[in-house]
């Protein structure tokens, strides 16, 4: 997964940039980026291993000035070591520099790469966004706008995706809308981001979401839609984000995050009631659906759970490595909150079950009578190849085992998943919903997939 | 402040150090040392600035072996930068290599240097630990127990310290019992730390607590008390580490700080009532008080603001610079919770009152009808010169301003503190407590300071 | 400039190119780099900033496995900071993993970068080597042999350039043979570099020079000559390798480097002859130039001055900048050797005459009674097109100033240039040279600089 | 071995001793340091592993300010990784921040230690250096002068000493003068270094040497002498700083190094002539001296040997590892001034002989008819016990193998020493020295060696 910010027409964009990826880090923390478009139009580009605000020095924002930026963070650097698969991406073609960031997976590039690179495209990069570039480059249209579009066009699958050339930044998604992309302005600029929490921050206000298929240049100040781009059926807005992903102070999808995951936790407690004595999420993503599923049961709401913020890039000495360590490293239970107790553990998905099932020996260690566990999400039984990165259908638990089975392995006396019409209920005048990861459902065409081609790493 | 941890007689014991110090690292985040004594009681020191994560790989690791360990977490370095200041001390005295870490701050420790440097004492550093450490290089006593004994006997103050010389380790703690310390079991070994939750992560059992004025040397795998320093009237553990310093799920002065804080919360609901539509936390160390709130006033809990974890040594860009700006970044207000609502903010203490005044902007502009400031702890209105990290007098909000003129100042509706009366009722069975910051009572003598002496770093 | 090596066939091959770049080291220190190709044919690279030793550790190197390796060092990383500009090139084309390395500078490379920008070509550097991998990437013919060979038919200037794909290395030299390129043989293997001092350092017997315009082919132990390019009406290699670039102990041109300076010594004492009481060198590129005119006018050869080599990239501090500063933090004068002394300097050339006026200064100083300077080659009157880094005409003082203006400059009781006719008389039977930047006769087409076109960054 | 510098009363007095140890790097490449007293007396240290040029940054510098600063280089930072060992020492004691460089080895110092330990000193480090300062802090003397002078008065050994406490330096040579100081004036102030290389570069003009013992405080821009420290017979000036040690631009013990070298290779050359084609030195250490051979012989003088200068801390790689590698990767021969001829290769001591070996190797595979060894220098038969880093007896292959024997070793088919009196008579004028290395007639007491204590690293 990965997070983007645009800038435009604003002084020291730079800096905004920098505040929208600090805002949104949680998409994304093995790499930030953020390029900047001189007076000239030249383009100034930096990317950082680790987190924004480790890699961004006062010396390095120094070298990166103008109106016009993107940023990018990155949730992992496939392709192995080096900085050359982060974003943005920078380029100078005919037109001058061009710089792109990407958020999503475009199901398509494997193809479109191999005919490129038959024609003697030489690609510095693994990554799928590449071939954005190669292809705006090869186009015969005479005005960027022009190629910029022809590119896009010719893409499938997930692609939140941010240009900038000269004076000018595009914005555009894709037509299912599978990735979020908010508007909003800062005086007489305008700011593009991810999620609302990253215009928050920056000071600027939310005008509205860009709809699928959207493409629109900023120019002097005005925003104009240059096309919608066709090609989905329906929309497709990934419900994951809701679920897990976004941020509880963003709204995504024109609804809070918080409240989605509060109708969420609410509508879990009417499918999967049980008696205890109290519940407790498993901090901090699950907190709101914990707190709904104390509200709509009346069950006491407690803080059994604490985490420790300071794990960073944990070290794990050898000695301590073992099934449970990492979870111990991570989280650790208020034995007071617990002992003796019949408790509700509250967790927003279940993928590979590794986390849950050592959260609950630890719950259990600490002296619970009964653990029951409840998911405020339906099975993750499928990959999502749409731009969330998730194991293989081979570690999905989700996927190999059934609900009984899962309650045996992670040791609960009860478990018990929301739904699938359960959740789409919860947000229904929101959708409708890619909901993929669920169902199986896949609302855009798996091109290089179903071509048996090996898929390329994505954000 | 800082966090210590000792290791006694358990292989790979820096390890677990290690370890100790990731649960403590909320103690001190500006300087981590571990050192350990190999089989020969030679002691190998490991000093690095920020987070114990971030300083200590395998290659730094790999160079502290042996099966006795101490570890120090620093809260500020003072003393500028380097990290001679930084602990654990190393000194090799006439009885060998000589390791000490400390928390506390000695209130006489001035005074003892002058006299030591008078007599040619060469300081290496600017903290006040290292008057121990020439007390007991300078001593006549024969035997290492007797050294150590003399030197903590001249001092007066907050200290629990841990010292390893040989393949023995000591602890102690001051007559007033000023800072937590607590003895676990670890298979034939020991354990020793500032919190329970240290305990937790290596796996320790928790046997008990020191007493006020004990020493005990841990050798062969039996820990045997030495003796009892005198001095203190009557004990006088820190209020403030329950209040706010000590994590929710440690044990500490007896109870368990998550029921303390809840109970200090219910007090504050019944002496501060308020009609209003939710409460929320200050995230997250008011969390445990804003719920004993929730719970005793019948008002709903919410979610009212998120905390970004990712702000480490958060980098301000000039352009950003600015009285709420440093609040900005590491909360947001969640606008759907708070718009046109009657909100109940709960916070565990008010110290200068900065980050509340930038907390309660950004709540009126996510829309609050009316705002309710509740403190869970009194006014802070004297510092402590036990350890506790404190500002001036000047800079204390509670010593500057009446409870009228800091409403004001918050630019809230109401203002209500938990009084000093019902702080200790809440946690009554397990005082007497030191509440100096509270009321200006302070337990052990301030002798450098009615000396009129220069009060040299403490930690 | 640069250097370049190749090695092909030999097992641990990146560590041999390893000690080649160590022996070319003074071909150019701001950044190095090495590639290697492994069993798969899938290529490794790593490129460092500054000098060979410095920057490829043990960790570094073992990320270079296999028998085929090329490594480069750069001058100076012209294009900015970031080591997007140095070499070894890799890039990922349709027939697999490409390594490209490039001593020389291609003088029609501007042309050839816009035909291929506007044809949709992605630039990732702004050096001019990067044509030849696209132009290699374009191409239409089917084996890879072909299309190395249609690409750098398409070259004008100067280019010794080494490739390695899959399981062979290609190398080839201009038709012109500006640069110089050597084989050598290493038991089943063979060794390519920039000059024979590299060979001697690894142990490899040398073979021969490759002949201006060969392409050779180096697969399975043999190598296959495959081509001859044309284009030059008769050989050119450059005169000022034997001058001042390579290394005293390297063949070059087929005349030992030692041995030509100490002709061009030699035939500058018999052309500017001078009574006085010694002769020294500015050490170290001049010594074999001033032992051959103390040899030749019987004057007494002295140490005058000392050269610290332990200047780096030595930190000039604000208070000592200055015209002479950086003079005399490389180069002390020995007072006994020159006190009340008339002293015959000699240097290998004369470019901007900075350090020159600098050192006289030093020897004034140090008490000479006169100062006789003497240069083993002509006035340097033109920029080189061809690799060689040199200034504008306007900083060349040979192209600003008389020699009489030139003597008055440089505050000398005498200065004497070596002849152009002396200078390829004493090095005759190697010849034919360029010799463009003492007499501005270019021998191969400067096309861009004739277009008009801003010339690129070279090496 | 070690180099030190002092600036007293000039204006950015650690920028002159940053020169200072820039001219001074040869005698120590391990450590560096440099300390500044402030207009209050505080005093500012900065200590980094490697060069001098690396490691002081404009940014390091900015934090050394005042008009008084001492500076070090250090040859090995014996006592383990770490700067702790490295110098500048400093410390805080009963009269203000004390710095001191030390250059030499105190041979009662471990004796002292103990005695100081055993009283409750506690040391932060290993070197010698240290008891100095501990000897001062301890001093009842009520002024600083009498303080340093009971501290020095009973020290053993060689130390040439800079101290600075408040707004004085302090400098010092042992009785028996081992090592060099040389006093320089610049402006109104002074600069006192162990090489007159180091006033040169500095800009300073030199006054004089200080005298063995002598004891001079620089206060108020006036040096005076305070006290002639005594215990020497006779004054013993290290003859091993002419054969090798320092730089040949210096003077030292009032003779040019230069000259000295030359004297002893026109001596060497009378000792031990042979007929051959040429003479060529061991760059760059041996030039002089091997060119005062070729002067004697009238045999010519050539440049065989080219020595890489970009060796710096030289990575070998496992493959590469082996007897003569080290030498060929610092040296290559030059083989048309070698091949088929008699040679005669001069160097200017013979330690281990190991380094000589690989050279000779060298030597005999560019072609050598025959190779006749000479040293300028007596056979090293003993360590040093008053500063040079020397190996062990058993290491000396002038101590453990006949002259015939290392000719053997050596491959050689002759070799010669100078004599020990060959090497007196060439510098008679300015003696007497100690020749202790070569004879083994001690000139000051071995007192801890003598009682069998394991001697201390020294510098």
């Amino acid at each position: 997964m990965c997070g983007i910010v645009g800038v435009a027409g604003i002084d020291k964009a730079a800096e905004l940039a920098y505040l929208g990826l600090y805002a949104l880090q949680h998409r994304g923390q093995e790499a930030a980026g953020i390029s900047a478009v001189d007076e000239s139009g030249r383009i100034h580009l930096q990317r950082e291993h680790g987190l924004v605000v480790e890699g961004f020095s006062d010396s390095v924002m120094a070298t990166l000035p103008g109106r016009n930026a993107l940023g990018h963070v990155r949730y992992s650097t496939a392709g192995g070591p080096g900085l050359v698969n982060a974003q943005p991406m920078l380029v100078r073609y005919h037109q001058g520099d061009l710089a792109l960031v990407h958020n999503g997976n475009i199901t398509n590039a494997v193809g479109l790469r191999s005919s490129l690179v038959r024609e003697g495209a030489l690609f510095q990069t693994t990554v799928d966004s590449e071939v954005i570039v190669h292809l705006i480059a090869r186009s015969r249209a005479p005005a960027v706008e022009e190629q910029i579009i022809e590119a896009l066009s010719q893409l499938t699958g997930a692609f939140s995706v941010m240009i900038t050339v000269g004076d000018a930044l595009y914005a555009a998604r894709d037509p299912w809308g599978f990735r979020p992309l908010t508007l909003g302005r800062l005086n007489d600029g305008h700011v593009i981001a991810s999620e609302t929490c990253a215009l928050d921050l920056i000071g600027a206000t939310i005008e509205r979401d860009l709809q699928p298929g959207e493409v629109i240049r900023i120019r002097n100040g005005a925003a104009e839609e240059l096309t919608r781009l066709t090609g989905a059926e329906r929309p497709a807005p990934c419900i994951f984000e809701l679920v897990y992903f976004a941020r509880p102070d963003s709204r995504v999808w024109g609804v809070s995050v918080d409240r989605a995951r509060r109708a969420f936790g609410r509508q879990l407690a009417r499918e999967q009631p049980v008696d205890a004595d109290c519940v407790f999420s498993v901090p901090d993503s699950s907190n709101s659906a914990a707190l709904g599923f104390a509200e709509e049961s009346g069950i006491a709401y407690e803080l059994g759970l604490i985490r420790n913020h300071y794990v960073g890039r944990t070290f794990i000495h050898p000695t301590q490595k073992g099934r449970d360590f990492r979870v111990r490293i991570k989280y650790n239970a208020v034995r007071e909150v617990i002992n003796g107790k019949r408790v509700i553990v509250v967790d927003d998905s279940l993928v590979r079950g590794t986390t849950s099932r050592g959260l609950i020996a630890l719950i259990r260690e600490a002296g619970a009578r009964e653990v029951h566990f409840r998911v405020s999400s339906p099975p993750v039984t499928n990959p999502c190849y749409y731009g969330i990165d998730m194991p293989t259908r081979e570690e999905l638990i989700g996927a190999q085992k059934t609900v009984e089975e899962i309650r045996e392995h992670l040791n609960v006396d009860s478990l018990g998943y929301l739904s699938l019409e359960g959740m789409h209920s919860a947000v229904a005048s929101h959708g409708p919903f890619c909901d993929a990861c669920f169902s199986g459902n896949y609302s855009a065409p798996l091109v290089d997939l179903e071509m048996g081609r090996r898929v390329s790493s994505h954000c």
